[in-house]
């Protein structure tokens, strides 16, 4: 099996992460490429989503992958084996990535004309909602054995992002979880979330799920 | 429904938590009392299982708990309504506590004689990890749902560990999570770790781990 390149990203020394962020995100849209910045907690299902999408995709999107991990490497070479295109970011102990620090990823991973990065930040509901990467969407995966009380507890991460996706459904006769009181607390946040309901085991709404996002993908690279 | 009292904890200023957590250990062992820090990820079960060894105490231990969060006051209102003192902890958006933050949530709590006062964490496997708050025993929780790699994804958080809680058992037929799989990871990181398997909300092996941790506890605050 392939093994992925990893990188060890340095600190950044930039002061303004914001003004850096944005810097890179208009680099990104002259080049053609949307970032999105997917966030959760630990376990939530990033990679197996991500790997459901790709086969969703269908090859409409020329696509890579940044996992971002504290160690190890079994997400991204998980990734490689399906064919994406795919780099190990090591952060050094660092609870999220910033702007510099994805700009770093970016140039390990190295592709001509991908029509969208996905960054797979560090399992974290905190920190990495506090930090602009860059990114065009914002997404965050709430798995459903976590609880439907997750965007009350951590609101900055749903106020952040742009698209919720609640993985794991085929667990719902399992779970005592409540889709309305979470959609309530998570549109009390931010009334404008998009919300998608996929298992990523089963494949259930994950066709959807990827529509909407070439959809999106494609939008923003036009505009 | 009694309602929490509800803190909001200042930044420290304290430079050297390492020495300052020392410090508030040695304290609170002069004084009588064990304090137990518990982390895991978001929705890994810590307050149902707080509230499952509360059960299976019985009465042994003169306890309290101090609910840390960045927003709302839901964990601190169930464990009032089970009878035990607590006091809803707010970090302002911080990830983590460190000593200097404990101290302030164990004066608000403000209990005579606890034996036990447990710091229920920021639900994050990454940064708690990197904090010493001065606790005699760290207890991190991976429940089933997120998958038998946490441990080498996140190895600081099962190096700094003396016991870690396997939870929500009972739904080790709907996930794959391989034990020995998770064990190796865990073991390579902390040869010395305690695992107990359980199930929260069923009860399996709660009672097991109660009769360990008041064990420990005891020993703790009589030697």
């Amino acid at each position: 099996m392939e093994k992925a390149k990893i990188i060890a990203l340095k600190e950044s020394v930039l002061e303004d992460n914001d003004q850096d962020a944005q810097a890179l995100r208009e680099e990104l849209h002259a080049g053609g490429t949307c970032l999105l910045n997917l966030m959760s907690s630990p376990g939530s299902g990033k990679t197996t989503t991500l790997l459901a999408l790709n086969k969703a995709f269908g090859g409409r999107l020329r696509w890579g992958v940044m996992e971002a991990d504290i160690d190890s490497a079994v997400d991204a070479d998980t990734m490689l084996a399906a064919g994406v295109p795919t780099v190990q970011l090591h952060t050094g102990g660092m609870c999220h990535l910033d702007a510099d620090m994805t700009r770093q990823g970016i140039r390990a991973l190295d592709m001509d004309n991908a029509e969208l990065i996905v960054l797979e930040n560090i399992g974290n509901l905190v920190c990495p909602a506090e930090f602009d990467t860059g990114a065009a969407i914002n997404m965050t995966i709430l798995s459903v054995p976590e609880g439907d009380d997750k965007p009350a507890k951590y609101p900055l991460m749903y106020e952040t992002c742009d698209m919720l996706v609640v993985n794991k459904i085929d667990t719902l006769p399992v779970f005592d979880f409540d889709r309305e009181r979470m959609e309530g607390y998570a549109r009390a946040r931010n009334p404008e979330i998009e919300i998608y309901y996929i298992s990523a085991k089963t494949g259930e709404g994950v066709q959807e799920l990827a529509d909407a996002l070439v959809k999106k993908v494609k939008e923003w690279n036009a505009n």
